[in-house]
């Protein structure tokens, strides 16, 4: 059934009886003009992140299910609060769709977004639908608690801090570019990394609790990450590529393309996983702490310089070179 | 300039300044990955809302100035806090347009939300940007503060209760009639209520200081929002027409047009006016109250009564009839 001819009124409350959850922290859920929600105690603050994925810019339907595109929708959320040390709690969903889009396809998406926010304890407490005249638009806002004072900023990393990342680097990348040219079945771990990212919660609580001092989630590729954490920090970097840890799967992937791996690795965007900086000194055992808790491999990459000496990134050969200066761009000329 | 020649980064980055403000609430804004805001005591909740504006769908660019348009999105969910009862304070804001789109354009929206956030007391805590492949969609996330329980909700209308309505209603329909047939400088107050409605903040507030019973904004018309109230509190509702306060310049477009001025009260959307119900025994003095307080008329336009009894609308002529079954609907096949 088509969007127009089930009604927004309809659509409205099939999404209102799917998100339909109580949580001893919504005082006020789905259903009035606004949600209520009571912070815990007052020993923890809020996080609030929002993300808006738009058809044709960010996916496209024949990529994914509706459900896989449901879940990635909200995974690229909790992954800025996971980047925080936080607790997810509480999600805002807006969707504008085409009145020809299919009910199911809407339905699905709603049915993955509230599979991942129950596997995450997220609680839906609000939202929109509207018409769109072309394209699908996935608008979504996440809150969550993390104890007063102690989220994870991107300005903490110290001259000397080792700079580490959990799992494998510029795989989402390369799954992108495999989906959009249709082949993703060879290198199935590439297409999972791109369709279904994972937001490293855990991870995210236990490098917090471990006490790094900068983080940040790789959503716009690990350059431009990075940088955002020096920028911030007033500090530089030295990157070994030899020490990123790159998937068998890339490996393959990339002498079969003919890509240059580095720079998918540098420059690739949205593999969510956790960019962060620990003092030298507690490096191997908060490291294995993060291993632990999250069930996640944490590599170290390189190092925090100071800002005059900038960002760069070394070869096995000894080279060294800047930083690429640029990840994902939306608005770029050349798309 | 294009957004295309300017680039994500440095459109993001002048947005940045734009929304640059300290407030004492929030720990964290804008520049991280996630904002962190702090509760003021234990004693409040928060209430979160969010609503998309989609080009085509709720405005077209011509019909008025992006600062215009950028008041007005954030307008829509100020008026959803308001009609809580509580004080709107924070907000993030995802905009989706079209490389090709004009920064200044962009940017003028920007300037509208900053405008219209600085006078109602909000902060811009974080936010997203994209390209779209085709129109531009504006998402606004608004989070507000209440004391703890007194959330104005749809829920609590009991027969006997009276209705009553702040300003005028059916203003912002005609205005969209007129701004879309290109002919609306004839009827300035029309003009104005469908490009820069507002929201009832401080009438939400008093309304819910004096002790409504129930309370919603007048987004999808007045017979729809009503029957959510009647809805969700299981009570009917019997309105007379004739006790709406309708704007002059309505009644004056009506005729002139050919419109039908009952149906155009009645169903039309966006005014952002606040529907309320009281207890009968203190009406008179909790309306003048809340007048005071807001300095917007409050007119009493109706009852609730039995679920049984349904909802009706009666007329000069003594006559009554059920309510029109429908406000605006964006999924609609006829547009």
């Amino acid at each position: 059934m088509l969007v127009a001819r089930l009604g927004e009124e309809a659509l409205l409350e099939k999404m209102r009886d799917l998100f339909e959850v109580q949580a001893p922290s919504v005082a006020v859920g789905i259903g009035d003009d606004a949600a209520v929600i009571e912070p815990p105690d007052a020993k923890s603050q809020e996080v609030w992140t929002t993300d808006l994925m738009a058809e044709g810019i960010h996916f496209k339907t024949a990529w994914q299910t509706s459900r896989q595109l449901g879940r990635k929708s909200l995974a690229v959320n909790l992954s800025d609060i996971a980047s925080m040390g936080a607790s997810p709690r509480h999600a805002l969903l807006s969707i504008a769709c085409n009145p020809k889009t299919r009910v199911d396809f809407v339905i699905g998406i709603c049915d993955g977004i509230k599979e991942l926010a129950t596997e995450s304890g997220v609680t839906i407490i609000g939202g929109d639908t509207s018409a769109s005249d072309e394209g699908m638009v996935i608008s979504i806002t996440v809150g969550g608690w993390v104890p007063a004072g102690e989220a994870t900023l991107r300005n903490g990393a110290r001259v000397g801090d080792r700079i580490c990342v959990t799992g494998y680097v510029g795989c989402a990348a390369a799954g992108l570019r495999l989906v959009d040219a249709g082949v993703s079945e060879t290198w199935p771990q590439l297409h999972h990394a791109f369709i279904s990212p994972t937001a490293r919660i855990s991870a995210g609580i236990a490098a917090r609790e471990a006490g790094v001092t900068a983080m940040t989630d790789l959503s716009d590729g690990l350059a431009s990450d990075l940088k955002h954490i020096c920028d911030q920090s007033q500090v530089g970097a030295v990157v070994a590529f030899e020490d990123l840890l790159v998937h068998p799967e890339l490996r393959q992937a990339a002498v079969a393309n003919g890509w240059d791996l580095e720079d998918l690795v540098l420059t690739g965007g949205e593999d969510y996983e956790l960019l962060f900086t620990l003092p030298p000194a507690k490096h191997d055992e908060l490291s294995r702490a993060i291993e632990d808790a999250a069930g996640v491999p944490v590599t170290q990459i390189g190092e925090i310089v100071s800002r005059t000496a900038g960002l760069h990134i070394t070869g096995a050969d000894g080279s060294s070179r800047h930083f690429p200066p640029h990840g994902f761009e939306h608005f770029a000329d050349n798309g």
